[in-house]
């Protein structure tokens, strides 16, 4: 083969962290508190940039597959937590489309509001719900930048059949970012125009 | 591990028609004829949808990744040319920035305008052309659905830095889609709210 084969996977910190495979998380608030820790672990564990997500079975309220960014250890700008979630998601269940006939409907939940590719990833995906914890002003407060998003991007989703709810452990979900720029984590954004040197957004 | 890897290699086919790795493309309309013989022969090939992608570095006028749609044959709804084309060159080149310091400029070239999903991408991949050839609406026309993506997406990445050069051999970028069509090639578009049965775009 000329060209590399793409190979991603989770670092191991997360087995132990969702060791329990029948935890049931039948909350919005459940759940988002499972992704700000991993956005939380994340960054203690130097695997990536402080951002979390998870998809879950609506049917049985368990964890089908998490995600965390992992753009600057697997040198991927699209490997942004979302898009872990939900190529992982899809490994597991064994579709590209997590809304296909005779799957139980799947929830995307993220600690902070989609960037724009991840926003634009959503729809694809067939998940039925999003869940988001930190705002785009949150992310952009420390600097990170969520790309060319359209305003109305949360009824551009519902249109397509895709609820979306917000703020939900917005706090918790925005002090790990805050953290994180405390920290002097790197925040590698995509550069606007010529100027800056900057690399990766998100 | 609990969860799966992700894995996502190119099909063999392509290390045959890219068999010459001196092989320069000095013009749009070159790397255009590439791109789009790559989307052709995905669909002869059955390895994924008909949609074509590579990047190429400006300085050298050669080839660093090609991509396919791999939608169908990885289950990954992620998996459109233009972001396999960004995960190979990012593999290739050993960044996560493509626009990094010290990198020569790298342009993407697109069969088909990129959908919401991969418009978003762009800027994170740190590409500073994107030079496209069918349009949306010749997507659309064969019922392909390039998702919820801004009207003013070309101002959007030029005030990024990153030009855009549209309708490159439209003509035979478009012709693909028509004859995949009549070939009753699988549209495999998001579901529109609840009444369709559909899966993943693009």
């Amino acid at each position: 083969m000329r060209f590399p084969r793409v190979a991603l996977g989770l670092p191991g910190w997360i087995d132990d962290l969702v060791a329990d495979v029948d935890h049931k998380y039948p909350t919005d608030v459940d759940r988002m508190r499972l992704v700000v820790e991993l956005s939380r672990r994340n960054v203690q564990n130097a695997t990536g940039g402080p951002f979390g997500a998870a998809i879950f079975d609506l049917s049985t309220n368990r964890l089908v597959a998490p995600g965390v960014n992992l753009v600057p250890t697997t040198n991927l700008s699209i490997a942004h937590a979302e898009m872990v979630a939900i190529m992982v998601a899809q490994k597991v269940v064994g579709s590209f489309d997590l809304g296909g006939p005779g799957l139980p409907p799947y929830e995307l939940v993220a600690s902070t509001e989609p960037c724009a590719m991840c926003f634009g990833a959503v729809p694809w995906s067939g998940v039925r719900r999003l869940v988001c914890g930190a705002r785009d002003e949150d992310a952009r407060a420390i600097g990170f930048d969520e790309g060319p998003k359209m305003p109305d991007w949360v009824p551009a989703l519902e249109e397509r059949g895709i609820s979306v709810v917000r703020d939900v452990c917005r706090e918790e979900a925005a002090t790990v970012l805050r953290e994180y720029a405390e920290r002097d984590g790197i925040i590698y954004n995509a550069r606007r125009g010529e100027q800056s040197e900057m690399g990766d957004g998100r």
